[in-house]
């Protein structure tokens, strides 16, 4: 039996150029003379669809994608996800399915039993978790059917539900598992669902065929890296990482495991191909092309600059450089002979006018109060009017610089360096925004070294520097990892080894920050806890604030 | 048996003044010969402590205040909301559970069974429901404990869940059912919350002790109207709205059925009143006093303006007029008879300078192209950084003053007039808007006629009407309802007598529009369905769009 694996890249709601997508990828199966083509969960309208669910018309489109999918399994099964109808009144009206299609009908479905309801994900929400397993025969062969995440609840310490579908379905003697699945990149995931699929079949001792999505939905990455496993408990092959990929395997040779194909790992690289898709997609499937910055001469908006040129293409990237009276001569300079390294379009205007004009506005209410954090906001939000006013004109989406040392701390004016459409580097911490730049100058020099090198400082006031108000940033990023990550409390991070009154400053800081966090752009997500929607705090509260 | 029923405004995370409050009851229950004295779902930790339950330091914290408060329970007993823990590794670590504290110990737990997902409700993502029900006895009375949602899967239509957790605990003869709960204000709401108690007690024939918070958390506001109700399906009491209120009841008069006190309700009057509770919690839960906003003369803000100045007395809010020369005379003098009627300070801040200065710059990149939104923009964003300028120096926290119908269609400069730390009316259309300026002037004029009664305008070009590009909006607010509130695709709302291509360009502009929602403040939510936590819509997508 041959079986033919298709990670593709989908676009929420876009049934037609989804359901074009597939059918293209189920005459590529056909002509290589498979007999099974996968594609992944809720394929149809794309993952995830969010409160789209909830609408009647949406749900119908994807029954009519199923249809279309379904004329063409003809000489050959389709496997695929969309959501599916729930005939008992009560409980949810949905589930999240897996079809199976053959000689142009439905064969059979399988509900998704466990639902994940945590950081980015929703499932409970929509659906309803299944109560019954069966497999589905074809061509002498039985298939087990999963959804994502219902081969993640064994091998791990702590498991989020009470029971494992395929404990279900095994008693019914599958010869393998399909599981089709969306599961986000994070740097760490790729390792967690080896090891998860190498649990699986090593518990089942049947091959299984994993099949992800690739592509960028909003903040959401989603990295492929599909996998087929080995009933000997090997990765036969792991699909490359941020591309489609079709790809057609002999059942007869997956069974014998001698081969393993493995992706290599770099946690920088990996983030830094991840970005570049999320900008990609963000741009391609909004159906813009272009995009704007405002270029300091620091390191954040250079490494942002750098991952839109290699996403969109230097010529459709341009910059604004914003002096003010406190930036130092060299910002200027960098930012420059960046703009010239990268072959983007960059102007330079002076922010002086338009902050003068508001000081001399705004002196008969400030009377002599002495210039403060309100100042330096004026400044920052002068840049952002600037942009935007760039951006509406010419149709560039403007692309956030923070990192995301700095918007955990809150150290970034609302609706001055915090506008933009995305956030690039918002889910990555300074330090590693360093080992970025060191890495995109690995070729050659494209960021300045002295971007690299200087003092990291907003430059809002007279020779201000980051590190008069923040400890260095290997120890603020440790301290925000144990926090953001790792969900570890004061007592905890102190223990860890690190001073307690700065411990108490910092989580503060992030707590009481919360609301401009709430009111930035989404952030592409990197790390296992991003901020935004997989990450739902309060405003109002007082817990360690 | 005596029962004391306590409706008290909590604050996330503040496990202290929290415990007091409830120390405060319990004293004043004991006073009046009390048995026993109810509180509120989580009413330690305050209700919705979102992603905070993810912390161990937290979880110590709300076990902590239940060891306060069982010190108490000496002479009464206590049912509170808390968090507990699952001592079983599968599954979620938590259960959202009521306690029943007496002779200064845990008596008994029960856990909820029905968790909400969905909305604004995320209690999956935490918690693991409850797989067994009992009853608590006490001085010779067995009472049946259940948390908010447990009573809401009957009397509906199409049910959430499969189980009524009430149907296995009436099995042991309870005598009457205690309810604690967290049951967020609509406009629709108290009405829905009174249906639901009658159909219980009318299933179960006993008497029901259902007990709200009230107050606010960010944008979510709880109403209070805690309601007793007797067994002959009648309501014995509903509390009052939008006040902590602390009643004893007799559980024989109870049992009677023979009074019926009722709430008046008025949907104008209500939102007004949630309103103000919303605002006036949002200043003092994160220890503010003081709001600014930009008063242009139209309903908006001027509505804004009286609500802040109501929650937060008029000395505590300051506007600013900031008028452009495509200000009509009238908005600069309806705007100062607001300020003069409500007696708040107001500035002028004529805001043609800046904006001159901005199109100075950008002359030499823009060159000659027609004067557009881009422009209309820039105002905007002066108007957001003067507001904000204010904001940063005298400590007043901006109010967003954009209506839902605007917030709906994306009528609305991001970082300009969208800026705000929350959004007021955001929740409110615009045929709202008027009926409430309405009922603000019902005891004399506090808002100019002229106000009401002139065409709306952003007033960004010359003779700018919002007719221009929009319909009347008590068309348009019916569209946006049967898309937002009741989820009608465009079909529907076509067959309910709108123009298709009308329907078509409207549903488009709310999908588009997804990203400045975004990036827009919480907004105080009033209605089923508001923009914010409640409403999850992927901003990349390509549908009705």
């Amino acid at each position: 039996m041959k079986i033919t694996v298709a990670q593709i890249n989908y676009h929420v709601g876009n049934f037609e150029a989804n359901v074009d997508k597939m059918l293209n990828a189920v005459k590529e199966a056909k002509g290589a003379g498979s007999d099974i083509v996968c594609f992944s969960e809720l394929a149809t309208c794309a993952y995830p669809p969010r409160d789209f669910l909830e609408f009647e018309d949406f749900i119908i489109r994807s029954e009519q994608s199923i249809d279309r999918l379904a004329e063409a399994a003809d000489g050959i099964a389709i496997v695929v996800g969309s959501p599916s109808r729930n005939p008992v009144i009560e409980g949810k009206d949905l589930y999240n399915s897996v079809y199976f299609l053959a000689d142009k009908e439905v064969k059979f479905v399988q509900h998704k039993t466990l639902l994940p309801t945590y950081d980015v994900f929703d499932e409970y929400r929509y659906f309803e978790p299944a109560s019954e397993w069966g497999v589905v025969e074809y061509k002498g062969k039985k298939i087990a059917l999963t959804v994502c995440e219902d081969i993640w609840n064994i091998g791990n310490e702590n498991p989020l539900y009470t029971i494992c579908p395929l404990d279900e379905m095994i008693k019914l003697k599958p010869d393998f598992i399909i599981n089709v699945s969306a599961s986000p990149f994070t740097h760490v995931h790729s390792e967690e669902r080896l090891h998860v699929c190498v649990e699986n079949v090593k518990r089942y001792n049947i091959p299984l065929f994993y099949i992800n999505h690739v592509g960028a939905q909003t903040e959401l990455i989603f990295d492929g890296g599909s996998v087929i496993a080995s009933p000997n408990g090997k990765i036969y092959e792991e699909l490359p990482y941020f591309v489609e990929a079709i790809k057609h395997y002999e059942l007869d040779e997956i069974m014998k495991g001698e081969q393993e194909i493995l992706q290599s790992k770099d946690k920088i690289k990996d983030i830094h191909d991840a970005i570049v898709l999320g900008i990609k997609d963000y741009f391609g499937k909004l159906g813009f092309t272009k995009a704007i910055l405002g270029l300091s001469g620091g390191i954040d908006s250079a490494v942002t600059a750098v991952l839109a040129a290699r996403a969109l293409g230097p010529e459709n990237v341009r910059v604004l450089l914003m002096p003010s009276q406190f930036s130092s001569d060299h910002s200027v300079n960098d930012a420059v002979a960046l703009a010239e390294n990268l072959g983007i379009q960059y102007d330079i205007i002076p922010i002086k006018d338009m902050y003068d004009s508001y000081l001399e506005k705004l002196s008969p209410i400030f009377g002599d109060l002495p210039f403060n954090v309100t100042e330096e906001n004026i400044q920052a939000r002068v840049r952002g009017t600037l942009n935007m006013a760039l951006s509406n004109k010419f149709g560039n989406i403007l692309l956030n610089t923070s990192n995301k040392s700095e918007m955990a701390v809150g150290y970034g004016t609302l609706y001055g360096d915090l506008a933009g459409g995305i956030s690039v580097i918002g889910d990555v911490y300074k330090t590693d925004v360093f080992r970025m730049a060191e890495y995109m100058n690995k070729d050659g020099v494209v960021i300045p070294i002295n971007t690299i090198t200087k003092p990291p400082s907003a430059e809002l006031r007279p020779n201000q520097k980051d590190s008069d108000s923040l400890p260095d940033y290997d120890i603020l990023d440790e301290i925000l990892e144990l926090y953001i990550e790792h969900h570890k409390g004061p007592k905890e991070i102190v223990a860890a080894g690190h001073d307690p009154a700065l411990v108490k400053r910092i989580l503060r800081m992030v707590n009481i920050n919360e609301f401009k966090r709430y009111q930035t752009a989404p952030t592409l997500r990197v790390s296992s806890k991003a901020f935004g929607m997989g990450r739902r705090m309060p405003i109002v509260a007082k817990y360690l604030s």
